[in-house]
């Protein structure tokens, strides 16, 4: 068998050796490298660590105010006057009548549950179908709660990982969200004075992915079975995704145009079998964001005779308060109910179906064999960005993702 | 019915004077219909006839005026107060300025050539490969200029066609585009106050179509090696589609979904080799559109060092003055020079290249051979949408599509 050593495709002698000095990986097993065989133990340290970026969620009702107050102060997604102590603010005064949502839905948000399960069910794959990679494990790292994104990286500083991918969980990008992210991972090294011992590689988007399309499209075919027979065809789908504040969009954030491409891809692999909109969810504040929002649209269809309506959380990979709470109790319930609808339906997250795990793999697997460190695109700011986040952020990661090259 | 203004709403006459001075709306062809048509000449009835519907543009600087006064009196595409007598005027405002651009891309726009050759070559292709429905005759149908739809439908039913594929030569839906031209055909039909005896059957978007993707790369490919060696990697690839207003947007107009759907998949094909954003050109009047926008992207780039660009009209399918004046004259040279730019080019858009001809025909021959008349998209209206001549237009092709099942 042709020995794999696509991560160190570029590395020369010198770099390897002093990688392995300062992970103190190999544990002196350094010469027998090509005869590394795959193999997952919690004793063998991880030579590949899959970053599972993502914006998180609180666990319990608890934690509600520590996420708020996070969220709030975070500048990459929001920006306030004197942040620091309005954020804390809408944070204190926002926290009862979410905590209220989560209560809703069982006291807690379960994006850990479904993150960590996927990262694990990836490592497993990863190891069969990567042997040179391996042992590959793992990581979640959240933006606003626990495992914090800082607290993830220093673990795997030191568990001594190899190559670290900083793999979003987000299909498509947004600034505010993988940008967000991938900003935290800076400002943790920048904060540490210190380099980071990992080789780095990033696989930024991932919103044509194949496998993922396919799920999209299995779960509504599994939901559209679930409809009246006579209803079916007439099932109006709504494609649901996070909104965005134009002002951002202005700036050439590419998320709509992203998720307008995964939007597309689904209804081909379903054959265009129904009508169907994108629409956006969760504008807060007096601001224009994206439209038409999901709510109008919904009230809309009902009143003019599409009162079956299916919608489809396109821009999650699990469930958590926008699907279970504002998809589920806000709208298919209560405005279905407002407006008499006939019936609304949610179509599952991406969760833990195997075409989604698939998807995780082929996008992962790919990315490792092929040797590429990270994308042109990720590396340039937006045409009209003014975040110095931003700026710090593509400089730390174009230096990383080509260092032992 | 109450009068709409969608893109000019607030616009006072102050304001129309701006949006006089600016533009590059749209493109063009036309003269004497019958000297136009056909092309291929046939003696035997054609069995299917392509109807390739756009927008077309004034083919002599004489029908600048007439195609202008067309444009601004279609309410599906402006709404305007007293919009007979406005549209007028501003047709009349307008003509002179736009004359001059025309007469800089050398006198006229050249849509009906690439239109009706790549009708031509569609058809031939379409004769050897669904010998069945043979022989197959293009139609070329334009919104407002020669010919015009209204006197295509009346040759192709005198022509005695059987069955008529109404073929928008726009990938990505958008009302005032497609649904405009698919809105005109029903009205031809309510002002004849007679059924059409031809079996009609709809291609309303073929945004993710594997060839046109294909034949984009190609092109974008071929632009980026004119650029010197050692810029080459970080061309900066600008996609570049026609802006629309955000009020239409707002009602669900699936244009910029289709559009990111288009731009992400032509990307994928290229393995993502250069960074890219989309964004849209071509805004008039002082109201909200699609944004970032063309020119303002070009000069922030160009101030952040991204000095090289290429430019990529991506809901173009043939040359016309958007491609030939505001991409090449107004940005990539004038914009250019202005803000010192070191390359701007502009890839090539669709025309005659045989990929997209491959496009053509493999949309055509799977569309006939899947004996599928219309999408369940197409017949329905936008969540918002209050243009009644939609509502018209879907009723007459829910019929229509179905007459003869």
């Amino acid at each position: 068998m042709a020995i794999k050593t696509t991560m160190f495709r570029h590395l020369c002698i010198k770099d390897l050796s002093g990688l392995l000095r300062s992970s103190g990986l190999w544990h002196g097993c350094s010469s027998s490298f090509m005869s590394l065989q795959p193999q997952r133990s919690l004793h063998t340290k991880p030579k590949t660590g899959v970053l599972m970026l993502n914006m998180g969620g609180p666990r319990t009702t608890d934690e509600v105010h520590d996420f708020l107050l996070r969220l709030f102060q975070d500048r990459d997604i929001i920006q306030l006057p004197v942040q620091k102590y309005l954020g804390a603010w809408i944070a204190k005064r926002r926290t009862p009548s979410i905590v209220q949502k989560y209560s809703e839905i069982g006291g807690g948000s379960p994006i850990f549950k479904w993150t960590d399960m996927q990262g694990r069910l990836l490592c497993e794959r990863l190891d069969a179908e990567c042997p040179a990679s391996a042992p590959h494990k793992h990581y979640v790292a959240f933006r606003y709660a626990n495992p914090l994104t800082e607290d993830t990286l220093e673990a795997m500083e030191n568990d001594g990982v190899e190559h670290c991918i900083a793999f979003s969980q987000y299909p498509q990008y947004s600034c505010s969200t993988t940008g967000s992210s991938m900003n935290a991972i800076q400002k943790f090294y920048a904060n540490k004075k210190q380099e980071s011992s990992m080789k780095w590689s990033v696989i930024d988007r991932w919103c044509t992915n194949p496998y993922l399309v396919k799920c999209f499209a299995d779960n509504i075919k599994k939901e559209l079975d679930l409809f009246p027979e006579k209803r079916r065809k007439e099932v109006f789908i709504l494609f649901s995704a996070h909104s965005l504040p134009l002002r951002q969009v202005e700036k050439g954030d590419p998320y709509p145009s992203e998720v307008g491409a995964t939007v597309q891809l689904v209804m081909k692999e379903l054959n265009f079998c129904n009508p169907y909109r994108l629409v956006w969810q969760s504008k807060v504040g007096p601001l224009p964001w994206l439209s038409p929002d999901t709510e109008h649209s919904i009230k809309n269809l009902v009143r003019r005779g599409k009162s079956n309506i299916l919608l489809v959380p396109i821009a999650f990979t699990s469930d958590h308060i926008e699907t279970l709470h504002e998809l589920d109790i806000e709208y298919a319930r209560d405005v279905g109910n407002e407006v008499g609808a006939e019936c609304i339906r949610r179509c599952a997250a991406p969760n833990d179906h195997p075409l989604f795990i698939d998807a995780l793999v082929d996008e992962v697997s790919r990315h490792i064999k092929s040797g590429h460190r990270c994308s042109p695109q990720f590396l340039v700011n937006c045409p009209m960005c003014s975040n110095p986040s931003c700026y710090n952020s593509k400089q730390w990661f174009k230096y990383s993702t080509r260092k032992f090259d």
